[in-house]
This record gives C-alpha cells, structure tokens and sequence, in this order.
C-alpha cells in the first residue's frame, strides 16, 4: 500500500494535483468535495481512487491538501484536524500564506506537521473542468514551513509532489507573500483599474487591440475568488500599490516636462529587466527555431504540416495559427526542438510549394 | 495601369502594407527606405514591385504612404509635398494623429489631400522580418482627416485598404488620441512600471506566473518608439494617467478598511467591461468548439493529429500546445471552425488511441 493523499477540494487545483499523483504507483489519492458531481467526474477522469467525507479520508490520509477556497482554509484545516492521525502531514494550495502557516503552527500542538504550499499554476478554466494533468509542470511550486514544522515534512512533501514535475522552492510565508503581492496581485488590481477605465466607452474598446487584452487579461480572473486572494494580503498589497504609485508620479512629471532621456532609460530598463525573467516555457521541449509559413485553409492542412516535417523526423516544440482567412490561406508559426532542423525544414516546406521562411 | 501607390519606410507596417495591396492586381506598390538592404528584402518577398528615391517616389504616386518613426513625420511629409503631383493622396500610419493632422492641413494649401491613418495591428517584431500580409485582417484602421480634408479623400483611402482586410473607422484626431491614451499607451507606461517593481528582485522574478508575463507583455516593446508614441501623446496621457490614479487612491482605501462587497463589486465590473469587449479574432475562421487531447510527444504527432481530423472533413481554426514532457505526452488544444464537429473530432482521435475531450 502507497503513500495515502487524501485531496479535500476537487476545483481545477485539487483535480489536477490528483490527476498528477496518481501517475506515480506509489501514491493512492482520494478526494472529497462538497459537490457530489464534482466527486463523480473527478472519479470518472481518473484525479481520485475513490471519494468520501472530509472525516473519513482525514482518518485515512498520510498528507491531506486543503484545494478549498483560500477563506475557507483555516476552518477545513481545523475540522480536518479533528479526525487525523498524528504525525499527519496537512498543506495547502492557497494564494497566499501567512493565515495559514499560523493556523499549522496552532494545529502542530495536536501532532500535525502543517506545511504552507502555493503552486504558482493556474489557467483561466475554473473548476475540475479545467484539471489538467500537466497543470503543474515546470510550474514554480513554494513551500513556507512555519515556526512548529519539522524540517522533515517539507523534505516528504517535496518528495510525494515530484510527479506533478513542478519546481518547489521554499522561503518564508511573510516574504512570499510581499513577492507575490509584487508579481500577482498588484498587476491584478492594475489591470482590472486598467479595464474599470474603459466604462462606458464604447469607441475605446472598438480601439482596444491584442496588447490591451494580453495586460488586462488576469482582469477576467473570478471575481469572488480575487476578492478572498487580496483581501488576505491586504496589509502587503497596500504597501505596493504605494510604492506604484509614487513610480506613477515620477512618470507623470517625466511626461509633462518632456524628459525624454529619462523617459527611454526607464522603459529600457523595464525591457531588460522583463527580458531578463525566467522565459516561458510550455515544457521541457523548447522551441530552438521558429519559422513562419503561409499555407492553404483547407481542411488537413495542419496534418499535411506535421507530416512533412515528421517524415524528415523534425519535431514541432510549438505550433500557432497567426491568421486564417477562410478560403485564401494562413499564417502559420512553427517552434522547432532543434535550431539545425530550421533549414531542412524550410527546404521541405518549399518543396511541397509551402511558402516557408525561418524567423 | 493601376493606382500607383508608395510606401516610404519598409519596417513591419509599411512592408506588411505593401504584401497586403499588392494583392490587388488593380493596385502597384513602389517603395523607399534609408536602409538598402530592406529595400532589396521587400523586392524578394514581393512587398514592393520596385523601389527608388522618396523624390522618384513621391513624383509619381496617386497615394503616399508614410510608414517611417513618429518623430520623423512632420519631416517626411514636408519632404514629399515639395514632389507630390496635385491631388495626390497623403497618409501616414503613426499612434498618435493630432500632430500629423495639422501637417496635412498645412500641405493641403499646395494641393495635397492629406488624411491620418492608424492601423491598430502590431507585433513585438519589427522591422522588414516581421513582415505579414495578414498584418491589418479584421485590426481597426482609423482613419483621422483634418479641417482641409476633402470627404472623397476619406473614401478613396478607404476603398485603397480594401485588400488589407482591416475594419476602417473614422473619427476626429483629438478623440483618437485620447482613447489610444486609455487602450494603448496608459497600459503600456503602466505595464513597464509594474515590470521595473522587480528590479534588483530576483525572488520575485522566480514568482513571476504566466499572469505576469501576460501582464506585462507590452513592456518589451521597443523603448525607442515608445518614448516617441508616449511623449507625442502626452498632454492626454498625462490626464489618464491622473485619472488612473485617482482609482488606485480609491482601491488602496477599500483594502485597507477590508470593505469587501466594494471590492467585490469593482472586481466584477472590471471583468464584465472585458468580457463586453470585442473577441480576439484571428481571422475570419473563428474556433467555435474547443477540444483538448493527450498525445505521445514523438515527431509527426500534430501531423497525424491534423491527418485525422482532416479525413473526415474538419477543420482546424486555431491549434496550441499547452504543454509537452519530452518523452511522455503532450496537452494540446484544437479550436475547430465549426461545433457540430466537435463529437466526431473526439471520436475520431478516441478511436486511434489517443485521449480526448471537449471543452
């Protein structure tokens, strides 16, 4: 018999660490949610063995992860709490971690080894419709241990969470939380203020292009959940939305009096330093290469791509349709694995009157 | 012989322009650029059927295209109104159209019928290399005449960019510049300044999700064009910027007091205005049905993928590869151009072994 997960909470977080832990033999996962749908389509995907209440599988579980909403977490935590074996290891998936970490330092009184975790994934789907077993890979995972965790159940945790692929990395809960508010919640809070300026303006939307929707995306993120996630880092967030502002400032007397010096040596600087971030990776399969071509809208086309460039063993990393126009042709971006497959595979293209070019 | 056009300044626009008209025998594209070696590029791929001196150039054509930076204009203009035949058509395609308007009026004492002109497509590229003749498909063209603007200029221009499959609106140059303040270049200074916060903060770099990235994309645009398209718009965009602030100042005080429904409240307007926006189209073949699948990572797989769905006659709009694990799988998405297809794509996958769903 494995290691026994118990997953309370079957949303897109919950299903797909299910989905993710159960490739690994060794791990038996069970999953409880308070839709009883939710259970039965998390049972049918294959994220859960089986599913029961919050107190059987408490009783049952080597390591509960809490997948609930991030208000509910403390109260799940306790009421889990209650039923578990001592030596348990309890974790969560929650956005931000300080609440948390000290309702596990409470909860280590009674034997449990509380860990705070966030996996830094997440996709606009919401709900076990979204789970993906993939969710995780190459995702940043954080680990914070609290004041009462034994070192021992982080080093087990990050062991039991090697199937999901994803990078865990430990800090402290306040420091996660003041970088988080950094990169995830004060840029929602922006790009939603982005957006709320566009009320009422019909003709500015009809002008709004492909940049105004990539920077207000996470605007369209739920808004019950976005309200828990900032409302538990409010001290931080508040912090740097003062910080932002005062940089707004600068930029705004820059503009008025014409500095363009200081103006081009500031969005150079934010090029380099966004240049210089981690890049985005899809998987381990990097595209080395791409190349561009404009091929036929007709029904195939896609395959016929693949198996030209298969049949001369290249292997597409990425594939992107720029821009189709029924019935005249497309644009097509190809990521290839290796950057020496690119001529080969614009000779092959070409070959078969693909109008092809390397980027 | 057809409607002599010219391009002056063959970076991504102005050669993308002239892939696009070109495809319109009723039309000849001549152009100019201070670099010879894209002079040469656009004559191989067709962008231009010939090139010569912006005083060549500007003598012989029916409509002149200025497609050089924003600073450089008012100058170029000036330049190709001393050659201009009488009555010939001016536009330009900068972000911000006030200034240039006011040239164009000024022109049209020699005969000149100048109209501004902002195509509202754009790519990180640039330059010649990023040249796509679908470039403008279904992007907003705004067109901005000025006092001296004769109505029948307005409507030869427009019937000229037919080819570029572009939605052509028009509308006063002052207004145009105010909501390209709002839906272009406040995000833009924003996204820059959210990315400079992580200066020197290489943690949070780490932190950084694809929400970030997305967030933040437009900062990676050229800083020497920005800092032009910023300051030629920066009296409005001053007042945005103020505006923008005064919301912050608003938020800063809700999360501070934990006044939760407001919160709530503004989450929630802010992604119903983006969920009213106009969908990202790609083209004309929109993707009506989503479906998901798992196939094994090994050259060849998106081809036989296509091969599949291309045998029973469905059409692929749009493909993505969510995620690869080399040597395991791969997540990828197919949007197809219609829904009724959706059961058979699934099927038809399902029966060749590999894992399938809609979603």
């Amino acid at each position: 018999m494995g290691t026994r997960v118990a997953i309370l909470g079957l949303g897109i977080i919950g299903s797909s660490l299910g989905l993710a832990l159960t490739q690994d033999t060794g791990i038996e996962v069970a999953g409880y949610d308070r839709d009883s749908e939710t259970m039965e389509k998390a049972l049918q995907m294959g994220a859960v063995k089986w599913t029961g209440s919050l107190q059987k599988l408490s009783a049952w579980a080597d390591c509960i992860f809490l997948c609930t909403p991030i208000n509910t977490l403390a109260d799940i935590a306790r009421q889990a709490a209650q039923f578990c074996r001592k030596g348990c290891l309890l974790t969560d998936v929650g956005s931000t971690k300080q609440d948390i970490v000290r309702v596990f330092d409470e909860l280590a009184e009674m034997g449990l080894r509380g860990v705070g975790g966030h996996p830094m994934a997440g996709s606009e789907r919401q709900g076990i419709t979204g789970a993906d077993r993939y969710l995780f890979e190459n995702a940043v995972y954080v680990l914070t241990p609290g004041c009462n965790t034994p070192r021992s159940a982080v080093e087990e945790l990050s062991l039991l969470l090697r199937p999901t692929g994803a990078h865990i990395i430990t800090m402290d809960a306040e420091k996660h939380d003041r970088l988080v508010a950094m990169v995830s919640h004060l840029p929602h809070l922006v790009a939603s203020a982005l957006v709320s300026m566009l009320e009422g303006q019909d003709e500015a939307m009809t002008l709004a292009a492909g940049g105004f929707r990539d920077t207000t995306r996470v605007a369209s993120g739920d808004p019950e959940l976005w309200t828990q996630i900032l409302l538990s880092n409010r001290r931080l967030l508040a912090e740097q939305l003062e910080a932002f502002m005062e940089e707004l400032t600068r930029l705004k007397d820059i503009l008025q009096a014409h500095r363009s010096l200081e103006l081009h040596e500031f969005l150079r600087t934010a090029r380099a330093i966004r240049e210089a971030m981690p890049s985005k990776r899809r998987g381990l399969s990097l595209a080395e290469q791409e190349l561009v071509c404009i091929v036929p809208d007709q029904p195939g086309i896609i395959g016929a791509l693949g198996s030209y460039l298969g049949e001369k063993g290249i292997n597409i990393a990425d594939i992107e349709i720029l821009r189709v126009r029924e019935g005249d042709g497309g644009t097509i971006r190809i990521g290839l694995s290796r950057e020496e497959d690119g001529p080969t595979a614009v000779a092959t293209l070409q070959s078969r009157g693909i109008k092809a070019w390397l980027r």
